[in-house]
């Protein structure tokens, strides 16, 4: 391709997004397949990066554009700037990657005094030219110019009060002359200027600002959230197209339609019009438009012509499309479409319908649904027997109910949000600088706009519960407070939307779990087929091991037995285990636990048979299983509060006792709370108390993440570790016994040495042994070690000669390979890390392939040199983020677990990186 | 080789120590090369094992060791259990490493209530007879039959009293003949058995008892502190030696000697001898023993065929020889030799003149030293100008001066060095059940024992400062004190001990560094010439610089800023940093520092030029400048007091200003240190306070060791970075317009991904050229980073596409990859590990080659691939380690950098690193 700046729509190529960007791409891909597009050409995203290095269009871009226009005016019939037959162009945004609403757009472009005046003469309607000329002022003010809405708005506002008109369709010729006069003024006080008349001056400030744009804070913080780097979207192309008018009467009309349903997926004709309008309209939310079914009725032919244009869309794309439209005159003009972001509902079955369809085959299915997404599907819903009446009814613009406090601006949103609390933004519409109140919003509610407005729009993309359009609420910012009818809504009270149903109710009503859809169990059992990775749970209880089946886990990956301690009555066991002064003393302790773990162990055994079950010895440092040296400061401050009191009471109930004449005819004894509590018991308390703080003080470390815990506990306390194996094998004898077809496996963690694992080996040989000839049974389990430190992975081919399996702990390790504690470092400086690209991504969340990721790949490497075949997972909080089992799958891992959550998005990450393991490619 | 149990001196290979022991290998080795050894025969090592692992000697043992004992009988003319002429052996211990002292040997063996007649009618000297059976029964008992030396040892000293007898070879017959009754019957009470009378039980009991040994208590605590391994020393085996006596009369006598003066290296007859005693008599250090230089007129032949002997030795054996020789009625015997354990001095010394003499080459002189013996010559010496008096005079066992509390007992000498206390070991004399108390106590001094005694031994080893022999003291350990004259030394006074003079004086003196020795100056000269790996100096000051260049340290390697923030003039300036709440007031703070680290720069530039120095830029975390939680806290609370009283003085004040009536007739105003402090100033104060404690607050980290230091604060804080660099270049300016030959360096800590470089150098770039318009001069220096932390080794080709140099931090490298916090692991678990041999080392002192090395190799490897040649260091504890230095070299690192003490060791570590080069052998 030659280093052309602009391309008409005629002749760019529909496949090239970098270049032309997604919207440009697509004006061109449409033309070429015959869709009625009006005229028009792109101006490249390498032109937009040109611009912004070097402050100035590239030399010569004006007159290319001035060609081009040349062809849109041959084409369209109108000259540009004309008086006649004027031609009105929009100049949009578009990149590569969609990023609805993020950047800027100009309609209308080439109103001028004279021009107008032209527009007027040929529609003959004065008041839709007025119209469009104070839209175009309003926009290109704020767009081109940098001047705040608030200046056009409040003459808006005055003037519509003044005429008494609510809506703004009711205006008169009269007031929007006035309007377009007082805008004008505007421009010439914001800026010192007059509003500029020539049209090419028009175009090339409107061009800078599109480009521009692209750097604005809200397109930066867009492409960060979303994780939008230059190798796939750098710069926006500029789209400079004819304008067609849905405003010009009742024969015209303007909207949007997705090709399927992209709440649901149905496959149905999905969309919102509005008669006499602009595109904008529908889209701002401004005037509630009418679902596309209505269309039917009121223009039939172009209702057919609509649903001819949505098949066309989805033979050709294969992909559901997100289309708009312009109704001029009775003429059908398709204005852009893309492909549908729909919610994980929406994906799910589609994908299942559009296989049944033949449109794609199922590892097209496979793919085209983001597993994140699939976390959608993993919202609460409300509970279908709740009988509460709704406060107000809207659109069900994003599935999914949600509660919190109602908040009715983003900043404040954002900020509880932050502070942790359940929050849903409440607007009257929200619009692209609300964002940041989204992304810290359970859910969001709005009195107005439709189900493709922007709230609509970007909850979906979120998976956030949204009800929109809720006419029933006037929201009154100003007075922090909604009302419905006569009741009022102070901001703070907890509602709950239900964006399925578009209810919105008082209080926080209860939900239940959602469960798998017939379509993703469809969807995920194709997945299975496919992947190599199986995926499994971190689950400790028998309740979670449920969960884990549930979710389609194929095994437990990861049971701490440390959870197992931490219950209330189990707590006060390991506690005198932990303040034993001798071995003995811990070994009478560690046997009561011992009947505890191995009934834990059988229970989790049992619920999961026949899959496998990774046991995880004991992995945290004592410490954390004791209060803090702080609590126990207090609880003994208190106790000795207590002890004075006690001996008070003592004191005085001796006394009165003593006391022959006793005056306040109380009785002897006095009844007390004290009555049954003596000195000594008190004594006793302390004294346990300050063994608890010696014991705190002795077992503090510096370093705990690099203390004392994990297998260097098993090896100075064998005795814990011994209690551990024996409970896993006898509650595997016990199983075995009944014929259930378990597969226990004993973990050890932060392994260094396969010297430790030796030690812990030989215990679990002895214990075998005792254990066999106690049950007279052949234990069958397996031995392995985590991989969580980064000596182990150095180690890994003398762990795996005593190791059959390994689990990377991935946690620990991304820790020990950054030298970040994550508690700190995600406190400190991993935010500004992450902001200014220094790390793409937080190394706890997704694993980074580029350091802990090569550890990973040569330790599977160099254990399967002397183990060949070696099992290998992963068990750290990655193991459930696509990208990371994309990884897992290129380096060979036979496994993830991660949260239960979490399996259904790994299940169906594990065959999508299966599908595209070649395409990898490795660094 | 057979596998055979049993070898005879004559047919032994003597190079075979694993299998004959070093004893028994030399004895081979001397009988082989003609000198007079007595006959005797040697059991295998193996054969050890083989009775350890079964319990029982092999069979056939028993058999061989008797027919063996008939070519003894054959060659001595004497027979084993014979009345007339009776054989006595001695069955002595002998591992293939030395471990002086600590196994047991047993003399006189084959004494019997018969073979006692023999010997007098053979020797006619019935108290020899009676003197070698009562000590045959002791040591018989005590080694062989396991009886405390204390039974034995209140008999003797009960007789010695009866008798008035002070020194053993006072005793007559009739005491003797008492005593060996009396022993007999202590072996009867303690073993509920006769003595036994049969010679070959005694010999079958002995050599188990030897056996035995090797697993003892002892022998196995100084394999563990020495580090010996089974693949160095395996097993002891045993030598039966016919008897040859020293103690028949005044034509006989028993000595040791080295080949050189272990203590100064000096070549000369070295050693001490006794007329008429038994060997142990001299190294237990009961009588002290003459210099040998004595025997030249007492025994003026003997004294010739003795130089003739050290000569003969030496000559073959090309190494300083440790040799023990008996005189029986005018024949000099060599019992035994093995290579002298010197000092460092001894070594040093006898390095050189065995070059200039042609015994050996240079890198055989280089090779023999141990260069951790190097420290020992750094050990302070008392500073001649020292006028102090001594208390007392020894003997100069082992040099190098020391101060410290005398005490009385090894147990409590350990305790008390375990507590950080200093500590002089003072007894009587020293025996093998001492020695934990050795490896605590700053010296050892005895008051009785000759230079050979095993307290002298043991300290030289062990590089200790000992005083032997000070027969002036008279130690009462009963009573915990000592008696020098009429003065009372208690236990816990401080007193010095100088082991090169012999002296011991009161409290603590003065003392001095110690400077090379030309003979060491010459060592490492050659050291320096052969090595490749360069030796540079951890060093942060311009002190510190100049103390790096006597060492030989050729650049900096690691200059820590930080230690610059320390001082106390800087310290309230980084302070303010700290607390300041924006940029600017953090950069008011920085503009002050600047000029203070400009400086250091500069100075520390000056002291090194032309060698390089290396600054590393800050990388502690903040929170270590300021106070601990706790301490402000204290500090409030004081503060709060301090206000009460200054309110409560001001009320005073004013009341006495107020009354007219002044009853005490006290001046007005009263003078007061409260005069000038106002309730505001301490206001002030604790506001202060009190910012600090909530910055103390915000900054508090779980896991400090992993939290927000290093480049992480150089990229929140890049005003901080900024500034050290400018100071860097600043210095570099004005050096380089004074025309000095610098090397300046800037190296970037705690980095883990090339970006964090790319940000800093970004820095680096636009200060340079600020500094060089501001200087008008093209500055000069290299940009490089630590590599401590594990992301940064797999991250290494892209660190080094911006680093010009990279500098392993092994310290904290040690840590992230074993994932143990040096602080707690040390206190925690790391002793155990070491103990059990989980590992081998302590990872903070010696280099873990299996782990952390492999992360260097592939670290060095990988980021030469992207800058070939890229010079590569350490910088971390294990850089002065010889063994890390070896696998330094061997990695192809350039240069090693260590505390400027260890410089020396390393340099020569460096050489011998090279000439073994080839024997490494990669795992």
């Amino acid at each position: 391709m030659t280093d052309k700046n602009i391309y008409s729509y005629k002749e760019g190529d529909g496949k090239n997004k970098l270049l032309l960007g997604g919207k440009g791409a697509n004006l061109c891909e449409m033309t070429q397949i015959g869709l009625n597009v009006p005229p028009g050409f792109v101006i490249t995203t390498k032109t937009c990066l040109q611009y912004l290095e070097q402050g100035n269009l590239p030399a010569g871009v004006m007159d290319s554009v001035k060609q081009h226009m040349q062809s849109v005016e041959a084409d369209s019939g109108k000259q540009f700037g004309g008086v006649d037959n004027p031609l009105l162009v929009s100049v949009r945004s578009g990149s590569a990657m969609s990023m609805p609403g993020m950047m800027d757009t100009i309609l209308n472009l080439g109103l001028n005094s004279q021009t107008l005046n032209g527009l007027i003469k040929q529609t003959n309607d004065e008041r839709f030219a007025y119209d469009a000329y104070r839209r175009f002022i309003q926009l290109f003010g704020k767009v081109a110019l940098n001047i705040d809405d608030k200046h056009f708005d409040e003459h808006f506002a005055a003037i519509k009060k003044n005429a008494h008109v609510k809506a703004d369709v009711d205006l008169g010729v009269a007031e929007l002359k006035e309007i377009s006069a007082l805008f004008l003024q505007v421009v010439r006080e914001q800026t010192g200027k007059n509003f500029p008349e020539d049209v090419y001056e028009q175009l090339e400030i409107a061009i800078k600002a599109v480009f521009n744009s692209w750097s604005g804070k809200r397109a930066v913080d867009y492409r960060r959230e979303f994780n939008i780097t230059k190798d796939i979207a750098d710069g926006t192309a500029v789209n400079v197209v004819s304008m067609v008018f849905g405003n010009m009467g009742n024969d015209c009309a303007t909207g949007v339609g997705f090709t399927r349903n992209p709440g649901t997926g149905e496959n149905e004709m999905y969309g919102e019009y509005l008669i006499n309008a602009q595109g904008e309209d529908v889209v701002a939310g401004i005037r509630t438009p009418k679902p596309v079914q209505k269309m039917q009725d009121e223009m039939p032919r172009l209702y057919k012509e609509l649903v001819e244009l949505r098949n066309k869309l989805e033979n050709h794309y294969h992909e559901v499309q997100d289309y708009e439209y312009t109704i001029e005159k009775g003429i059908l003009y398709c204005l852009q479409t893309r492909n549908g972001k729909m919610n994980a509902v929406g994906m799910v079955r589609s994908s299942i319908e559009m296989v049944k369809e033949g449109l794609i085959n199922k590892n097209q299915a496979l793919l085209r649904v983001n597993p994140n997404d699939l976390e959608q599907l993993l919202h609460p819903r409300l509970n279908p027997n709740n009988r509460a009446i709704p406060l107000a009814q809207g659109l069900s613009a994003s599935p999914g109910a949600a509660s919190g406090k109602c908040i009715f601006d983003a900043d404040k949103a954002e900020l509880l949000g932050l502070a942790g609390e359940k929050v849903i933004l409440v607007r009257e519409e929200t619009k692209p600088e609300d964002i940041h109140g989204f992304f810290k919003s359970q859910g969001i509610l709005t009195s107005r706009g439709g189900k493709t407005s922007h709230a609509a729009v970007v909850a979906r993309g979120m998976g956030k519960a949204c009800v929109a359009g809720a006419e029933g609420i006037r929201v009154d910012t100003k007075e922090r407070r909604a009302m419905i009818g006569e009741r009022v809504l102070l901001e703070g009270d907890i509602i709950t939307i239900d964006g399925s149903t578009g209810n919105v109710y008082l209080g926080e009503l209860d939900t239940i779990e959602p469960e798998f859809s017939e379509e993703l169990k469809v969807l995920l059992g194709w997945a299975d087929e496919v992947a190599r990775l199986k995926v499994m749970a971190n689950a400790d209880t028998p309740e979670a091991a449920e969960k884990a089946i549930e979710y389609g886990a194929m095994g437990i990956g990861l049971c701490r037995t440390e959870r197992m301690f931490n219950d209330v009555d189990r707590l006060p066991i390991v506690v005198e285990m932990i303040l034993a002064n001798n071995k003995e003393a811990r070994e009478v302790a560690l046997s009561k636990l011992l009947p505890i773990q191995r009934s834990d162990f059988k229970a989790v055994f049992t619920t999961m048979a026949p899959r496998p079950v990774t046991v995880r010895l004991l992995d945290p440092p004592l410490h954390e299983f004791l209060p803090t040296e702080a609590q126990l400061h207090d609880e003994l401050k208190n106790l000795h509060q207590l002890r004075g009191t006690v001996k008070g009471v003592a004191n005085l109930l001796s006394s009165i006792r003593l006391s022959q004449n006793n005056p306040a005819n109380l009785p002897t004894p006095l009844p007390s709370p004290f009555d049954e509590m003596s000195e000594d018991m008190v004594n006793e308390v302390i004294a346990k108390k300050e063994r608890m703080l010696q014991k705190v003080r002795e077992l503090y470390e510096v370093n705990p993440m690099l203390g004392h815990r994990g297998v260097r506990l098993g090896i100075t306390y064998p005795e814990i570790y011994t209690m551990q194996i024996r409970a896993v094998l006898e509650a595997t004898a016990e199983c075995m016994k009944e014929g259930l077809p378990i597969h226990p496996e004993i973990m050890i963690p932060q392994v260094v040495t396969s010297k430790e694992l030796e030690r812990v080996k030989e215990i679990v040989e002895i214990t075998k042994k005792e254990v066999e000839q106690e049950h007279g049974i052949e234990l069958k389990f397996e031995f392995g070690t985590m991989i969580e430190v980064v000596r182990a992975c150095m180690r890994s081919t003398q762990l795996a000669k005593v190791a059959e399996f390994f689990s990377f702990g991935t946690n620990d390790l991304s820790q020990a390979t950054f030298s970040f504690s994550r508690e700190d470092a995600e406190n400190k400086f991993l935010p500004l890390y992450n902001e200014t690209g220094i790390l793409h991504d937080n190394p706890f969340e997704v694993l980074d392939v580029e350091g802990v990721g090569q550890l990973m790949k040569m330790t599977v490497e160099w254990g399967r040199k002397s183990r060949p075949g070696l099992r290998v997972g992963i068990c750290g909080e990655q193991g459930g983020h696509p990208d990371s089992i994309h990884f897992c799958n290129h380096i060979g891992l036979d496994y993830v677990s991660c949260s239960s959550p979490r399996v259904p998005i790994a299940r169906l990450a594990a065959a999508q990186a299966k599908l595209l393991e070649d395409s990898y490619v490795a660094e």
